[in-house]
């Protein structure tokens, strides 16, 4: 199976860009995570980007604030599926870096997810769609996935209003 | 190989979103397109929704404007990867579309694309990165494509700085 | 008379969306809520919409953040009049739940309301004034509302002005 | 049967009001139109506010641009439901508009449509289905209008995509 | 001298209007303050606008959050300058307030402060500056204030910087 | 009488601005204008400023688009009433003239009035309100004024709704 | 004296871009201009970058619409001064292309203009007051450049208001 | 070595500021600061502008909230380069500040950077960098500063992912 490589452009991005791990790793697809900044060291991100076939990786998730170009320049050095995450990094509250990632011109595109933790998490799991696209086991676990948000929106009601 | 499934609110939606086809077609991936609106149509929806797998697709493309739910209620309905394009349908240029498509809560993510003709672009170009991650042969074409880009780049600007 | 069914996409949103049920309590209409999210739990929300013209319903109210659907889809899953109530729950402070839940397109109203609180505490109220139009008793008692509205006003004036 | 009343803030946003109109006279409903600024005919509104309940109105559409205070100036002055639409009548597209609609305080709830025309003709899909509550055969009327808005999709589909 | 009145739409609003009185008390300006609401307290308006000029007021301040009407609703009802202070009353920041107090339509002007405790302080220094186009008196006194405005600058400056 | 000032940044300004200078004539308040830009020509800006009260000017009406920091600049160098008009003079449709006019420090305020035509009229018709609060005369032409708004309503709305 | 280098992502950004080189041709400072798009030939621009100070560039000058990553991935790619011109080139408006550019993280900055033609121009007056810094001979023609600037003003006064 | 001045329009603004002097600082840039509202004490700047050239300075730095206009006044008054730094002192969250200050008119250029912290440590390295054009020795301190962003980034990698 290909593995997922997580970029964020500084350390403070972890605590959000870690819900792209963890559901990672409960679909067992194997991921790692590095620091890279598009604007601070650029040259890592190149050489990431060139090693990313070689090595395994299927999928890139990519992790910025304020002007975020990480996506961006990923996308432009590899031909693999590129996910954004724009994060709220700046007294704009994300707008900047929303669209700073989606806005992306014609072809080169970055699959942009929400603003914050709820977009870490979900590039998460369109990685693991991406791979299911091809792997059938893949696919019925995220069947189940999809199945235990059902269960758990109604075990929720249940404990608010049937308590 | 997998077909790549085209959705959009209304007709009127097609003259941008046939630029999504056209690239597909362009990668030689099998693609049709469908009107489907999420408000006017939901059984519709649904029952295209629950057929996907089945009939063969691998990826659904969703186009809507304004308070574009189509690529969410899709997302709700279907495991497949689903890539969303909003579309400029009101006086509010797109950002009602985007913001709609785009913040998507924990779990159910839609693979956004820029607003308008350029997104749509991007939408089938994401759908040929998505399924070139399995098939070698398409992640060449894929390769091909991008430094045709470079190229086209290079010989516009011959033609416009160097004549 | 017609009850009123409250909906909301998370059990945290019931802080907010309760000011919708003590308004509709203190209206003497009968009300009740439930959990359902539009993406997690799409079928239980069919459902739901497919029970509640038999079960006496006459209004829904639906409360949602950031891309808020779950208006749009219930009001596309019945004839009743739906009530939308954008909440804050995400960087982007209600806009993206604003715009996603009142840019609906013809054919498929949502009457949507102010972002948060302020807004449940209203969706209670339009539901009462929705049944009030063919229940003269009910249009009474908003008619009281309304003055003990302006009367607070001028409680609130004396107490901070004429002391 | 109760009638609506839609009023505007200005002569020129009969074009797009209408669509209110031409819904209402579609399902057979009462209707009539009046030009009312909130501004600048403060008293006019004030006078047509009073008698909607004894002429028979059963629910108020308002449709103004700017700084839209009409349907909140009239939701203060009457018990019945009121509409709000947002009109693009400057530079900033509706969005003034929308926010001037949408952002009531608790006790006055404007139930707020769209921008422009798809927010027009919603108003008055939202007007019958407030009648509908207490009137069956309308509730069917509305049942087949939601209908023939899914066949028209189909038959649109047919048309573009198997000719 | 006349003097000014101060409107606000509730009571949680003094807090910041307050900053209006100092400053016209500073000026020794008469002044008074009240809670009333163009959506709670219409009639309650309507009997203040009346009275306005035979109470011997020159100038109305209003200050009010979100679908910020209470200015647009003075303005429609007095032929006095009517100045508006738009107030953070809503997740949405003020923005809301400030479309809704700004964006009138031709006739009815209101004179429009910033957004919350600046916007009111300023609301008062305006109407000093009004009073003054016919009190020369008043006229020095602003000539003063504006003195000790950059006075207070070059303080705050050596202070900081030259301790 | 005193006079109104009339400043522009730019000679394409005057289309708009010439609303103030109409309605000002109607008013029989004299009036003129000159062509200032804060940026481009700010040594002119302040002479005209340091002149104003000699030559018997009552209020200032600025207009510009973009960073239009015109008004905030005449109202740092005057004691006069200043009164802002924000052009829409970019893509970004007066929303950057908007901010840039209104939200003026404590201390320095300017009297914003909304984007485009309907701001440069309301400032003419907000200069004769501040005049009017030393002249009865023109009060009473306000209120004529008020009267013939109201009248100009109910004409529109017969000729529109009772052919 | 050392060279400017525009870069542009598109040939369609030329007719914009172009008021930047006019406007530096007038002050004599040597100017050439490639395009080279940041994400569709992301070798090309990394070449011209390694190559600027070489070839005896002073300052790059870069216009981009959309996610505009341009003159974020150029200042991180050389020491020079980078000027960064946001184009409308999306239904945004350029709002985005404006918070892609000037949000930038720290340790990189992109000397940011307005968005579009006043912002290309206004680059081209950014980068001869850049080089002006060593050279009294470009400061005087700016001074020159300046007074004209205040002239033209002075000149289209007169012809407006004093024919 | 030219100077650089930095200019803020509050006492309030000094603990963002700073960044600005801090990176000067370590760049063994001679800088100094001072406190001057383009609003309070319009003097003040006009005398601090028409010295700037004489005493020495080369750049000069202005930080603003609100409507700043404080860059623009500056870029008005003098010939060298203007580096406006917008920051976050309102509700808007300093969007107002941001648009106040890049949107400049054709001819006077205000190098804007990030809101906030970001920008101000940034338009101390763009300071920097214009100073470099002439100045081999600080571009070489330059080149080395890259490095060694590039190098923290990869630091902060191992500390974090390689424990």
């Amino acid at each position: 199976m290909k593995k997922v490589k997580i970029l964020m452009g500084s350390d403070s991005d972890w605590s959000v860009m870690q819900e792209a791990e963890k559901i990672l790793r409960e679909f067992q697809i194997p991921v790692d995570a590095e620091i890279a900044s598009a604007h601070r060291s650029p040259e890592r991100v190149l050489k990431i980007c060139q090693n990313l076939e070689n090595e395994g990786y299927g999928v890139v998730i990519c992790g910025a604030g304020m002007a975020a170009h990480l996506a961006g320049v990923v996308a432009a050095h590899t031909d693999l599926p590129v996910i954004g995450v724009p994060l709220d990094g700046s007294s704009l509250q994300g707008l900047d870096a929303l669209l700073a990632t989606v806005q992306m011109p014609p072809g080169i595109p970055v699959a942009t997810m929400a603003v914050g933790k709820a977009g870490a998490r979900n590039a998460g799991v369109l990685a693991a769609k991406i791979f299911s696209v091809g792997d059938e086991d893949l696919r019925n676990r995220l069947k189940q996935f999809r199945k235990d948000l059902a269960l758990e929106v109604e075990q929720k009601n249940k404990k608010l209003f049937q308590p």
